[in-house]
């Protein structure tokens, strides 16, 4: 049995924009895993009768109501109210509620007052809904109709804590007997969007998939669903893996980064890795020790912005800088060659090139960089051109230059060019 | 004359979850320029019963409302016929519409097909809104209660600059004789933002000010708002200025990043500046190269991530390391003499912690970092400790770096702690 959710998300600085809601966005994502789509949200000012209209207007068309905010000590916070004369039932002060209150206080060497205490009223009848973050506790309450009205925190950390807890289980419940959805993941680099799109199209895969497609610049995720009864997911997967390409598939686990997925790759061969940087300024450094652990593969780096530095503090020399310029193959290679000496990495790894907006050339116009790798079986190097504002050619300049580890790595050889926009 | 607007935004990828909506946060901060704030933002599917109820919703409390997708050339694309079925009229090609969309297919050296021409059709009475961004149009059209309805393209690149040509004149028109809002922005860096709330609320700010506050990690920004016949702002500005101190306030031109904030210093003092970095893997070069001209205040940088590049790199000497650890005030001192010295720079700046959330003790917990500053005056070095993830660990420390650098040029003192949680 399918269910309709919708959400109420009140507040005024949800219209007034100083927040975004994010909370919606959070019970989409949760509901989509049990092949739930959510049916309506509406955001509405802190003013009674928009939330009793708003409410109205939901409760018509859904099974569960989840409202998002209002249940604060303050005067513009009405949920409680709201709910109250939705039901026609008045407020009581609820035990529990009145005890999570003064021990949420007492941890923290406050004064409960009058004001705070508001927060333990209830409306007669409902449920309450624990809410290990705040002060605030929620709670649901069920309509003659069998429409199920749950009062969250707006909060987002208290809301989805408060999701998880109390909500998900009754969602889980009513939709008892749906059928489970399942899914694979490909989290890819290289491929621009479009070209991701028209080769999975190019498959005329069976309407049972649905292909969904996330762009997390400069990565593209594919997700394909289909029901637990289509027996042929696999079958299709494989195609889309080969359609894609292994190597522009760097993980099929949803919750493995690409640094990540790199960095496994690294501890498997007990490999270390050495910066050096130009362009990106220390971004692909600060990439490599995101996570925990990194020192086990990172070593360091030199950030050599200006080009005396290349020369002072990687020895490039001044004849190959003269010569081919900065951003060079001759120059990455110098670079990676040193780096890697310096810092005793198994790995150096450099970048320099032209992010702009300004420095460009017509040989070098903005957004050409060139990658340096200098691995235990030589140097190499690779000429890219990624024409887009400063930022990104940074951070896409980064993510090749990881790539470009990650096949070696992989013993993968380095593309011709990116983004890739054939395949032979 | 105060205009009630609203929004309604279609489309499967907002109510799976895999896009959020962020077009109505944009008008949302657009009209709060204006004083006006949006009356309700709803979010329905792809399906025309949904979007026929929603619309009917919010015209009946709405002077103006935005749809937002649907305009595309494929089945799920609703928009045109929901707008022609709300005014009873029939579709048509728009001359101007069609020559758009010829002339975006050209340039790109595609054929223009006949799914690509329902781009073209536009209700009839309808007013086309350009759309430079992407290949649909939007439209417009008055009901006879004079509800104006424009309908935009989703993306959020063409819904703005659409919003921005086409809808935003005639909400200035209709909002005409409004009274006009000023602003007063404070961005700050080194309090926490409950502190920065409080501080503002005990100076008891007379009501025609709005006061409003915007946490960007690990930045607090104020914005004071007020009529324009309210001639005392400036009087109270001055008094919130006081109570955060100017040496919290890092600029209040609401367009200056922090960074950009510390390169017009380091510029106007015609200075330079090279990193030496551990915990922050090169977070510090990549924020101080982030702006396009960096190169005229950045040098360069060395990332000391394993301890054994302090000495090797940095010549930290194996005394202090084993003496004092890798993260002391000794060794951040160090490190910024000698990057200083080696890249040329007239200051050096480093960082030197424990991120987590391995590597704590008892003495020196996660979350305890040190900072360096090498000056022509000398160095000196500042012990923090912000308890956190470890991503905001590092942000926090590279922060934190930058502002002593910010202090050093302004001669102000550094402070005693960070975050600062109590004024003498």
């Amino acid at each position: 049995m399918s269910v309709s959710i919708s959400i109420l998300a009140t507040g005024s600085e949800l219209l007034d924009g100083r927040v975004v809601d994010t909370n919606s966005n959070f019970v989409a994502r949760e509901l989509s895993d049990l092949g739930i789509k959510l049916k309506r949200v509406l955001l509405v000012d802190d003013d009674m009768q928009e939330l009793v209209t708003g409410l109205e207007q939901l409760k018509s068309v859904s099974d569960v109501v989840i409202t998002s905010g209002g249940l604060g000590p303050t005067d513009d916070d009405l949920t409680r109210y709201l709910i109250a004369k939705f039901f026609g039932v008045g407020l009581a002060e609820n035990p529990d509620a009145r005890k999570h209150l003064e021990e949420f206080y007492q941890k923290r060497g406050r004064a409960l007052d009058a004001t705070n205490l508001k927060q333990a009223l209830l409306p007669i009848g409902s449920t309450m809904i624990p809410n290990e973050f705040g002060t605030a506790p929620g709670f649901m309450m069920q309509t003659k109709e069998g429409v199920t009205v749950c009062s969250l925190s707006g909060v987002p950390r208290e809301f989805k804590s408060m999701y998880a807890n109390s909500v998900a289980p009754i969602i889980k419940e009513r939709s008892r007997g749906a059928p489970r959805l399942l899914r694979v993941t490909f989290k890819t680099f290289g491929l621009p969007e479009s070209f991701v799109g028209r080769l999975v199209a190019s498959l005329k895969l069976p309407s049972e998939i649905v292909v969904s497609y996330r762009a997390a610049f400069p990565e593209v995720h594919v997700v394909l669903k289909a029901l637990e009864s289509f027996s042929a997911l696999d079958h299709y997967a494989a195609k889309v893996r080969d359609v894609l390409g292994v190597e522009c598939i760097y993980s099929q686990d949803p919750l493995v980064s690409f640094v990540e997925s790199v960095q496994e790759l690294l501890i498997a061969r007990s490999a270390t890795v050495a910066t050096a940087e130009s362009c990106t300024g220390g971004m692909l450094g600060e990439m490599l020790t995101r996570t925990p652990g990194s020192s086990g593969v990172y070593r360091g780096g030199i950030v050599a912005y200006h080009n005396d530095l290349k020369e002072g503090l990687l020895g490039v020399s001044r004849d190959i800088l003269e010569t081919f310029g900065a951003v060079s193959a001759q120059t990455v290679e110098s670079m990676a060659r040193a780096v890697s000496a310096r810092c005793k990495a198994s790995f150096g790894l450099s970048v320099s090139g032209v992010a702009g907006p300004d420095g460009g050339s017509e040989d070098k116009p903005v957004g050409t960089f060139f990658i340096g790798i200098a691995s235990p079986n030589g140097v190499t190097s690779m000429r890219c051109l990624y024409p887009s504002e400063r930022g990104n050619v940074r951070t896409y300049a980064a993510y090749v230059a990881l790539d470009c580890l990650r096949r070696s790595l992989q013993g993968i050889a380095l593309p011709n060019s990116l983004p890739i926009l054939s395949r032979e």
